[in-house]
């Protein structure tokens, strides 16, 4: 850690500093500048908080140069974490592609949901049981009714299921009937409910928070880490911007930069990326061409007649024309390995 | 609600919103434009979902005219709301302060907190026992334990506290021992969490989320109060844009906009909202000048040794010093209205 | 356009729009809501403004139904646009490479380049000549000197050279040495300059603003066809948002958006987008496959002793290695057609 | 200057990055961390570019310890820099008030709009002869007539003007007629313009650009400054967000700020900052409680029929209600000083 003391900070403020870092066990090394002192810490540092250290007198700025996340850096894990779903291996370099509806509506919709998926090629099904809406007043989804159904649905299909938790309340409910428990980008930072994940033995879709940093994320995805549970996938699903002729801004950025940074695969949700699903295609596409491990796409057998998010699912006709140009573009990639 | 049809939809697509908007027991009135087909929606449109219709077939735009959310709206509830925490009125115009630290820390810390508080004129204690943050290896609050020496300053000082609930665990534990209920901006849309709040008879104190649209804050009060708890605060504390030299974007054109739209009232947070104590007190003042109903700070007996936030946190003399310009800008304000 | 009257509008406040509105000879159609008085525009309505109309008194919103741009836009010119520069033609589906440095430094380096940008089967060579620079204490380019290098590097390859026009003042001495015009981002909306660009008879490289909405950059093409030029090719190049890590954010959202709006090409920068060399190779290959008509790539034989930009430099080994996955991406595609 | 290297930078690497430094006439220090290697750098540091260096081989990345700029640093200029404006100062603690239309539009509307800005007690008038608008239909401005028109209102009130300048070409014309010349938000980094405006005997209004760091823009500032132009008054009028209530966000935590970061004056212009005329009033006392000096607000006598941001101009009356509150909030400084 680097601490840059204040131009016009006194020798005792600079003394009183020292005194406190090096009290805790670090060592400091002093370098005097034209104008300010700048002092490096030497050490464990990652239990100092800079913005803490902002806070002491005659201090300016405090910056890290280490990462503040461990278990989640690729600096002491190099190789790629794979995540096994049921046999469907996540982080192989082969991209896994999950499609469904947005909410389990009904057994009809969700089933014929999980058979179109599987037609196209698709490696897991998706369905909301529980929906994290913005109004009060819509849909909040079937709720334990829902999980029997995605049971039932990948029963008759042996694809594994994707579903929502949205708090502790009821995770060892929804645990106990799908393969990976989504966490949503609204509650990316609910710190809680991570660490519950953190002691559960299934796999985590962690989703990025719609103005969350990079950073943010993969301090996320340490909580879980942390906890115990070294199975946590990544899904970058856009963020906000000031741009209105989308949902939302899928970042493709941060496909290359997670994947410097971290081990663990990451999916790309172009669906609530974009939020239009006649431009799904392009931005799927673009997504494993930067490096992406694979997809999470809302299909459902009748958009128009869906009860949430309609306007960005695929039809199956379209999901199945969408597969069939990424096998184009990676041939060798598209047969996600199966134990 | 106005459905725009696309320029090249056919007669039939035009039907069929037609039938599906009259089978919902809506007027639908036709608008024959150069280019396209205007439908004009009449009747209790709460119920649809604009995004929904824009999955139909020839639809190009749907948008509402009247506000998703409706018992935070002031059509059709015109008086500002008072709520009462403990005989402190939020909402008559008489601004009121929270003070106090960021987390509890310990009994000496929170009573001296307390204490100083008090002294400057405070009206209510804030103190986080639980406490939501970035990095699992930073405190967590002292939970439990926090709770009681909240109590115990209450019982010492007379101020009402102030204290967050992180997710429906813990929240009764919670509200027996604090007067509000604060719900942080990462938890601004944790349903579930609403959901129950709904049905506490204890005042929530709700921020805003740091990427959240005033929209869809609105609509997370929608959610308290359609529960059946009207005492509802709102509170703005900064939204995340790409300046650094701040910590967030305290957001004051919330603050009339929030006032025009709904009868809630509302606070300002400019300790999180610019992140740095020196420039903590141009900020309460602008949002007092700018219309909000008070002001929640963050104030630390030792800023430099505090566990969290230090950086942000006034010292008490700052604080007294700040409540003392404020009395002199709002003269017969200050006096907050005690039953 | 649709112009919905507040609630609580006036009979003659209606009367008063229907009678301006029919003034401009537009037609009016009432449709009467529960709440609100909802007027449908018809007619050319482009010369009215929405934001100007919702100060008229009992407005409440106006809102545009056809797009504010007309050249740029699909509807009235459904085929792409081929922009033909010296033989290389931007727009047939077949993407175009234009690669170089950020600034022509000297004689050496730029013809160097040059060779290097042909060598790996670039169809351009780009290269600043008047730079736009955030300092005043910085590099601010060669000026005329380096106008006359980046013509003899066509000399010497017989690429066409893409160099930025800052201003009208000295528009036209570069416009008689290079063969695009390029508008920096921070100049999308200098008008004046967008109009003289529009008597110009040269190709346009208009890159976003990065702060631009899709609709604004429309509307600065708008200004250059409006001119008389229709040879304007989009660029694409990072967005600001609220991530650190990188230096913009490159939003391939854009893309297909652009495709579907517009008639023009549109590039890609992912150098700027992104703005870390070992990170360009990802965004290209997805802008491709997002169905960008092409890319400019900022590459420089030496990046450590670029006077600019050399962290987001390829060299010239890792634009022959991307070029190479590109065409292994892309077949078909990558011989960009000469005439 | 602060320069990390990375973990696996080979001592090579590190000797090649001191040996280039010191070959600058700059002294290095090294710091030897557990992970990395930190070079500390001593001297004159403004000339070397951050971004720059991260490209040099090993480098992790590199940081300034000082501002980039230094002629708009109050580090080197304690004391407020006051602008004199024919006998209005700004700067000197007491708020100054700029009012009128957004642009001219004939000889009754200006007149009528000086008459009444200055019988509100405004201290200058505005009005935009050349007019940068969005859409090439708009209506562009009176340009040279506009100008006389100008100067015509302030031989008939006495009221200093302010007025745009979008490009080199027309600054010289502008500046005979005007006595402050305003950069838009659009322009802050038409360097070629700033450099112009660096060596006119005029003050400048420098606006933020809407989506410009106050690090730029100072860095323009920085622009004028080291032209020779010392008189540059700084204004803040909104930035770009998500939200879509407001037009823009006005940006009130940017005044404690610049405050103290640099010497300049600073202005607000709560009109285009929030964009609604109801709003701007309290938006208005808001930055002057937050420490702005001055305000700069848009008023036409007939807003319904005004060419240009009609929605967001007050009228006369709602400007003299204004004026009276804000003389009541800052009883001691609402009389402007007058040489």
């Amino acid at each position: 850690m680097i601490i840059v003391m204040s131009k016009d900070a006194a020798p005792e403020q600079v003394a009183a500093v020292v005194t406190k870092i090096e009290y805790s066990e670090l060592k400091t090394h002093l370098v005097y500048g034209e104008d300010n002192i700048v002092i490096g810490v030497i050490g464990q540092t990652e239990r100092l908080n800079p913005e803490q250290i902002e806070a002491w007198p005659g201090v300016q700025r405090a910056a890290r140069v280490k990462h503040p996340f461990k278990l989640a850096s690729r600096d002491f894990h190099p190789a790629t974490t794979v995540v096994n779903v049921g046999g469907v291996k996540v982080g192989t370099g082969k991209p896994v592609v999950i499609a469904g509806p947005c909410s389990v509506e009904n057994r009809n919709q969700i089933l014929e949901s999980a058979r179109e998926a599987k037609k196209a090629g698709a490696h897991m099904l998706r369905g909301g049981a529980f929906k994290p809406r913005s109004s009060p007043y819509s849909f909040q989804g079937l709720e334990g009714e829902g999980l029997k159904l995605l049971a039932e649905a990948r029963e008759a299909t042996g694809l594994p299921v994707v579903s929502e938790v949205m708090d502790p309340v009821n995770l060892h409910t929804i645990a106990q009937h799908v393969d990976v428990l989504q966490v949503g980008a609204r509650n990316m930072q609910n710190f809680h409910l991570l660490k519950e994940l953190g002691k559960v033995d299934k796999p985590v879709l962690l989703k990025r928070g719609m103005a969350a940093t990079i950073e943010e994320w993969l301090m996320s995805a340490e909580y879980i880490l942390a906890g115990g549970n070294s199975n946590v996938i990544l899904c970058e699903r856009g963020i906000r911007t000031f741009e209105t002729y989308t949902r939302n801004t899928l970042d493709l950025n941060a496909i290359p930069v997670v994947k410097e940074l971290s081990h663990l695969p990451v999916l790309v949700d172009p669906s609530h990326g974009i939020g239009v699903a006649r431009h799904v295609k392009p931005m799927a596409k673009a997504a494993l061409a930067a490096g992406a491990d694979g997809l999470i796409i809302e299909m459902h057998p009748h958009p128009e007649e869906a009860i949430s998010d309609g306007k960005q699912s695929l039809t199956p006709a379209m999901l199945m024309e969408l597969m069939n140009e990424l096998a184009g573009m990676f041939p060798s990639a598209m047969v996600s390995e199966t134990v």
